[in-house]
């Protein structure tokens, strides 16, 4: 089991959450914990042996901590996703094939899709797609057709695995901290459209892609996790484009592991991992 | 020997480059060879076997090249730079220690430094050191005597190795394709001062650094290497400037070995690198 | 259209290659040469515009060209091949979904397993799965039947993703330089079986993974691609064992696009790889 | 200041090490825990705010934990070491450098040789040389004359930086645990002599280096740190040996780091690496 917490740091809360712990004559086979000086906050990941109920713990941890702390006992149940897509097949391809081998470390519940195109591929794994269009109707329209169907499930978080739409500020809102993009490049290079195109244009020997929980500004959310991938002369745009699909697969699958794994932390713009 | 040849591209330019060298009777050990079909731009590199005369090749090859070509035959001599900095020791370090071995692949005439920080361990290195300080001056003063130690040499790169002086459009243009410079980001990432402070900002999990020739755009010029290096939440902004400093030192290095290698051809904005 | 050749080495062998070209009146776009002094042999990758009839060139690059030489003029046509398979699903499943999408480089014609666990995923997907058991059989019948599939179909290459058989050595023979596998560690380290226990126990800080063509020797093939991922202390053999997965799939991809893309020549028991 | 601590695992050990670090009024700034079920082992290292009197911490802590507790409470001063070479540079440069600018974390207190070629570098840096022989001796004269130069000096650590002589198990006991060895290929691989000969011939894509304790078994102490660079068909042997080099520093370089700054724990015949 899982025990994450974030509070306001002071002296002796190691010794206090551990006290909690021991009492319940429980074992900690690992433990993680990071100060950060300039804010002043205190953050850990506890792994406990054998599984416990959540709730006793967390009154008696709430009990000790600072006034504001968050904690999360994670009930070693699988977290539920559902994934937004466009067209692009690779990162949804992906998980699809973790999932249906249950490795993917949280269950796929629906893909929703604003084009068609994925949907024959949903199906082949008998995972329900949700076309939903999004020409011809305002953002608002559009994005309340997405949460009717997002609200008929009861889901932990979304993954955009390329969906090309810009999320409204009250959408992210709505879904705080339970977003994750995959975005097509080394973040903060190459903000907004076609980074590949400026990519080429600047003649990097290197592409990337990040992977970060959305927030209202644009590519501007905290990052879970990025990667880079060599590239040279003799690369067009679109072999560009196609080293970054590899990458932009691999950094999602990353940052999911690490999410679903409850390895992932946020504070203000970043994030706290334990790897 | 080394043959690098760029030039407009057309049907038939390898037959009668290769031509060209098989007339002298000697052996092409390695080539490789690019066309940049968006730019109808040509860019060979020919390794030959032992060592010939200069001349006669570029004038062989001259006459069958289209007008415009660029014809580098390298006579195996070794290159010869000079080096400026400023205070911080990692590269210059580096490059001192194999200068010193021999193992640089190239000669070190001097270092120029605007402080005298580093004159030490040129000394240890018996390389002489210039103090050219920049305070109290008006831009094109200092320049004019940082050129006028230049000129002292007979010189064919300039490697900045931490050099945090702006150079003037005039000095660039007077040592075009010359200049080498190492920046401390992922350009283009974090363009202009304190990269790392705005990567610690930023939360990213990777910092890089880039090796590029310096043209007037500032962190604009034609890309030679890039690496990068994992940072994490543990790390405070000088944890992120120690990682930097690491990987600033293996980028430049690199640089410079591809470009004392003569792998490197510069079109427009972008390098050609055959490794 | 791709050329590949490799021959013993002379004087003027680019020149008179690039002549047969120029004759034809088509444009080389790019080619990359090697030649191993050692073993005195040459190799070029060449690739020119448009589509060419092979024959004639195969012909004319036949006259000029040493005894013995190999040429491999690719016609343009997509390459044709068949998994084997076991029971783990990673490599196939990668695999799949780029053949689904066409983006393999190549088309799966048909999967062979010796378990029937991935006929369900080979359905899914309307990719023929042929069903041999190794079980109660001696070898060479059980190759025999394998073998008797494999003739059904006019395959280029045999991909061995997580095929956990040791192939005969007449087997091999009869695919020689065709059979592509996936060895679970960084050869030469950990030959042979677990290598994951084995690295577990040895405490290494990085596991591999290596993608060669299989020769009688077992996993001692000509390497075509090898990476690493690193590992740590808090590993367990099992979380080594998913983490070479990952490597293992990634590994598997590159060598297949590699292959597939006619950038791998073999030369006795070493690759010469153009990328 | 850094308190680390391995002993036989039990339930509340965190609880209890907190306790008493909670007691002192003093905050832990970082922590990080790990248990080998398997062994049943604990390890942590504490990171604790400002500088303490390590001797109450040591005996407070000594007092609730389990007989046989290993605790290091580092006080803060900086390690001492000595460098053994034979010819090659290049680890040592790297080493002085740093030691010179004062940020290899701990202070050179001189090199011993049993060749003179790296006298000179050392005395570039006023770092005394002692020049110990090998030849024409029986090993454990020479060994006595390399103890005696040790025992001038009170030494933390033996970097062997390059060290080409087997040191016999007599002499690694007296420094159990505290002798580093840079090995030239990414172990197990390629164990003993040669290992980029025999790497070339294997034609292997990436090649090594393995920076670990040494032990009596060659080559099989614990790991510290282990790196890879690429390579391919081009390189020549003395190609391979030069892009070992290169990754044979870096690698050195990082276990020093993360030994010196008492990230280390050693069990066994592995090591605990808290980063």
């Amino acid at each position: 089991m899982v025990i994450l917490i974030q509070c306001k740091d002071r002296v002796g809360l190691v010794a206090d959450i551990a006290g909690v712990i021991a009492k319940l004559g429980i074992n900690i086979v690992a433990m993680k914990e990071h100060v950060d000086t300039l804010e002043n906050r205190f953050f850990v990941r506890i792994v406990v042996d054998g599984v416990l109920e959540a709730m006793p713990i967390w009154t008696d941890l709430k009990a000790i901590l600072p006034e504001g702390a968050e904690i999360a006992v994670n009930p070693s149940t699988q977290k539920k996703v559902i994934v937004l897509v466009t067209k692009e097949y690779h990162c949804l391809g992906d998980i699809l094939i973790r999932n249906h081998f249950k490795t993917l470390g949280a269950e796929v519940q629906c893909v929703i899709g604003n084009h068609p195109t994925l949907q024959d591929v949903c199906k082949r794994f008998d995972i329900p797609f949700h076309f939903v269009p999004h020409e011809n109707k305002e953002k608002d329209v559009f994005e309340s057709e997405v949460v009717t169907v997002i609200e008929k499930y009861k889901t932990d978080y979304l993954v955009l695995a390329k969906y090309m739409r810009i999320l409204s500020p009250s959408f992210v809102e709505k879904f705080a901290h339970r977003i994750i993009n995959i975005h097509h490049s080394f973040l903060p290079a190459f903000i907004g459209a076609s980074p590949y195109r400026q990519a080429f244009e600047r003649g990097v020997k290197l592409i990337g892609a990040t992977a970060h929980f959305v927030t209202n500004d644009l590519d501007e959310g905290p990052i879970i996790a990025q990667q880079i991938i060599p590239v040279n002369h003799s690369f067009t745009a679109s072999d560009m484009v196609r080293s970054g699909k590899e990458i932009e697969t691999a950094v999602l699958a990353k940052a999911l592991q690490l999410v679903f794994e409850e390895r992932v932390l946020i504070w203000k713009n970043k994030t706290v991992i334990f790897e």
